[in-house]
């Protein structure tokens, strides 16, 4: 049988209006279609799943509505994109998703014009959008703008400011909240529970209703009555709508409506199109809508490797990832030490805090996505004794530079920072590669930067930095284990490294996974005759001076390695310390130069960048 | 005769509880010698003044009703903090206010105990009270927790995170909005809108009684009118209540009261004291109050140099001021080019876009303080064909990390940061002083960086930037221009430095305004002979690495000079470049070390850290 989808194969060939044109029920047999689409092939290649199955009839109603040839739309996060990316054309690049090269999983302006703004990191699109609309105006075009935003991404701060700027100068635009009720996790905060008020009260409707059947009953209504009423009926109108939070910033409200029934979607989306000024959709979804597992199981299936579709089974990482290895040691160290307190911006699961919650659930601080708040939200605690520990992949703590520079680092306060995903994470690509953290935490006073070579030495690290009365970040990589027959570390002196090999002239010194790297060297050198020392750079913040001198003072050459940029992390850092004993070794630093680093496997990134064991070997046969 | 006042002398004698003793009258004259001197004092040394007369009277009413000695008290930015400090013994150290080694202007946990939190930056009250909550009911311990922060700091995302967060747990707190329609300018958005709503409609209780006196004169009631009225009733007190969008988030909201009754004030505090969670109270305040210019004219009085008490004159700079420069800048060329447009954040005035906003009212874009809507929003328009013009301070710029780098950098868009306040600022301290920003955005891929040695050479710079497709950042310093007599540059090339002297074995790389440090080391070398090349780093990022060559080549030593953190700024990548070369030159890195720089006088600061002429001299000495 003649797919609908087939018509949407050509890039070059596309017409997006075609959705225009599409019927009711065409729509929902192409609906279905593509369900069967991601599910059949996010299966093979892994990406995001629950969250695109989840649009499915809100991006096909877009399409039918508006005409993206001219208007602009804008996917918070991205990683709900994938219907859009078919739409326009890019069905058949799907089975290289998340491959270097190939299709990203998020939106890219280099891979479509329909592509309009970039995304990656949560609560952008409102800003963006606003932004786009202001542009338009200024300029006396004539599109629409159209933001789709999670009920998670709302409760980001930057979300929250854009809805307040937009209800300032009122610029014409749409923002559909695509309320789940989820993030990764299941949503928290007062503004989630509102959004769930929403969806059960009766609500302006009801009451209006209500109110006027009481007043036609009232049967003789005097001057000094018929004022009351009025000023009733403008209290009402002025006070009582659902969506009052929204209508209170200067925001339009519509809904909430079925996010799965198209016929509504597109009727709702052309009234909204008629109005001059922001409105804001809610539209209720399903993650993971159409594929039983992920309907039960949408945190699971958020992003996925590759899976069984038939079973939805996926396969287990076989060696334990770091991740695990900390939430293990946070549950060992949460029963000894009452006062160690976990937060999470809405990733107990993924940053492996789930038993730790289910343990000590009153110590477990999901705050949403709201990293400036988790931050000094651990300040706040540190200063009144607690142990906060905040969990967070490396680019998401980014989105909170100035608190920990303020917050925490100003006044030295004990808040431990466990930055998973640093370094390479791969498929996610610029956005989430952890490569910047080692250079924005290196420039703040007062911050220790540790790095466990391998995952059980997190346990530890915790342990040495709860003594510590100064904030203490620990950061290691996604996925598993470092394979290096080495005795873990269990015990720590603030700024000393460990010498795993002593010989030759040349030493490496590596953080964190890349130790692994060096040691491969080592092997393959010494197979040529030519013998490298490793140093394991446990802290990369402060640095080990008293060794790094020694070095110095035998002229050996330091070659540093890390799995972050270049400017400002830590191999530079060494580099200014030996450059200040006038001893005139020679430093080589490696790690990425100042360019993004986009999806693609991790080994074949590391090769391209120059930092697989031959590109190192590479660099320092140049030395020698 | 004997005042108050006279009571809070002694730092070492103080009793904070004696406010708890005071009658109303006593507090009410207890307003007005604090009123006096403050205006007193603040003429004499400058500081923030209208903030802190706005809130005399709630600050008496805060200790009047609370034990300090257990209760945490935290300001939001903090600088309203005087009376605070004054009730806490520090009265007699208010002639060295913002002076090295003297009061902060702002909390600081070091210079009392009653400085529960230190803070500078906006919008972080909330969420290190609601920590501190949750570290007391963790404990099991007993105090209140008492935040007060503005209405414009209130339009910060990270507020509204904490907002969400304080909804959910419902730990007890109170929350003071200080509501004075201001941050440093008049308040903008719908959330001030929607406070301006609430300042003036009567709300809840007026409502209800209309419905009330409806419902009562109608005459029958049947079942199911019965039903409908208790429908109504309950719709009503559901969903019409004064504060309905605090009340929405979750947290109970009082008020609005008159914030300089104390009585009012008092009386409101301990009904909140008796509320087992969150609660907001919304207090108004009129900045200046008491001071006749200041109430005047709240934004000139915000942070104020020394002025004549009397007439409330002010001691204007003499040269043209960096930002001034800016502003006519911007003048000039926004009447050219109509795709320039002008973003601040809260900061029209300090910023010098004033004028800018009087002649191109749709073009300038106040977002409140909200600086990563305002990246994300230019970067929105910039992919529009908009020429967005970021004004903003050095450090206020750092909560925008995250956005600068991925919404603006990934995607390379045209976005212009015209960076104020960028290296020392003084008196205002830690938190104020920009010597972050060459470390954050020399690690932005993408990312231009410009500084002026002069402050008319900002035109010349903005009219290069809107030319470039990229990112630009220009930085540029607090105060009045530099006085050197090197023509200004008005034609750029993307990474070439301007060579200012030649001769010499050493030569001086200098940052902006350091360049006139540069100038007075080479005149002051040259008495005993010594030559000294000057170069200036037009561009921070890209280096001029031809020229730099050049200068290895020859076997010169290098000294980089920039009013930064050393830690992966200017000199840093500097050095990094040079290393790669291995031609051995020498390169002394000079600026911040790895320490915060806290408030004082700029010369003092320069002096203590080095970086003043004698310090620069002998760092050079020791390179001979």
């Amino acid at each position: 049988m003649r797919k609908i989808l087939d018509d949407f194969d050509d890039i070059n060939k596309i017409d997006i209006n075609k959705v225009k044109e599409m019927s009711l029920e065409e729509l929902e047999q192409f609906s279905k279609e593509i369900r069967t689409f991601l599910i059949q092939n996010v299966s093979k290649t892994g990406g995001h799943l629950a969250s695109n199955l989840g649009v499915v009839e809100l991006t096909l109603s877009l399409y039918n509505v508006f005409d993206f040839n001219k208007d602009k739309l804008i996917w918070d996060v991205g990683h709900q994109s994938y219907v859009h990316k078919i739409l326009t054309g890019r069905k058949n690049q799907f089975e290289t998703l998340k491959q270097y090269g190939g299709l990203s999983g998020f939106p890219k302006r280099s891979e479509s014009p329909y592509d309009h703004f970039e995304t990656g990191h949560s609560s952008t699109s409102i800003s963006a959008a606003l932004g786009m609309a202001r542009a338009r105006d200024l300029k006396k075009e004539n599109f629409e703008v159209v933001a789709v935003i999670g009920d998670g991404a709302l409760t980001g701060g930057m979300a929250l400011e854009a809805l307040n700027d937009a209800g300032d100068r009122k610029s014409k635009m749409i923002i559909i909240l695509n309320d789940n009720q989820m993030s990764i996790d299941p949503n928290v905060g007062g503004l989630s529970e509102y959004l769930g008020r929403l969806r059960v009260e009766p609500g302006y409707n009801r009451l209006k209703q209500d109110v006027e059947s009481v007043l036609n009953k009232i049967p003789n209504i005097g001057k000094g009555m018929a004022k009351t009423l009025e000023r009733i009926k403008n209290g009402i109108k002025q006070m009582v709508v659902p969506g009052m939070l929204f209508e209170n910033m200067g925001i339009k409200y519509f809904g909430p409506i079925d996010g799965h029934d198209i016929k509504e979607l597109s009727r709702t989306l052309k009234k909204a199109r008629e109005i001059d000024e922001p409105v804001l959709i809610h539209v209720i979804t399903k993650k993971g809508k159409g594929y039983s597992f992920a309907e039960c199981n949408p945190g699971k299936f958020h992003g996925v490797g590759p899976f069984d579709c038939k079973n939805g089974e996926m396969n287990g990482g076989k060696s334990l990832s770091y991740s695990k290895a900390f939430g293990d040691s946070m549950v060992k160290i949460g029963k000894e030490n009452k006062k160690v307190v976990a937060i999470t911006a809405a990733m107990k699961d993924s940053t492996g805090l789930k038993e730790f919650g289910d343990k000590f659930k009153e110590r477990l601080f999901d705050v949403g996505i709201a990293e400036q708040h988790a931050v000094t939200l651990a300040a706040g605690m540190a200063s009144q004794g607690l142990k906060p520990v905040f969990a967070v992949y490396s680019t998401f703590l980014q989105r909170a530079y100035d608190q920990i520079l303020h917050d925490v680092c100003i006044q030295n306060l004990p808040v431990i920072f466990a930055i998973d995903r640093a370094g390479l994470v791969g498929g996610d690509g610029e956005t989430h590669q952890g490569v910047f953290d080692l250079s924005y935490l290196c420039q703040m006073p007062n911050m220790t930067i540790m790095a466990p070579k391998r995952a059980n030495e997190i346990e530890y690290m915790l342990r040495w930095a709860l003594k510590e009365n100064s904030p203490v970040a620990i950061r290691y990589p996604r996925g598993g284990d470092n394979n290096i027959n080495y005795t873990s570390l269990k015990d720590f002196k603030k700024g000393k490294w460990e010498v795993l090999e002593e010989d030759g002239d040349i030493v490496i010194i590596a953080v964190g996974k890349m130790i692994n790297q060096a040691l491969l060297v080592r092997e393959k050198l010494l197979n040529s005759g030519i013998k490298v020392g490793i140093i394991n750079a446990v802290f990369v913040k402060p640095l080990d001076e008293e060794l790094l001198k020694d070095l110095c003072y035998k002229g050996k050459k330091i070659i540093t390695l890390e799995d972050n940029i270049l400017n400002g992390g830590f191999g530079s850092t060494v580099l200014s310390f030996v450059n200040g004993l006038n001893k005139n070794n020679k430093v080589v630093n490696l790690g990425f130069k100042d360019v993004f680093v986009p999806h693609g496997s991790v080994d074949l990134l590391f090769k391209i960048h120059g930092l697989d064991v031959d590109g190192i070997i590479q660099s320092i046969l140049k030395v020698l």
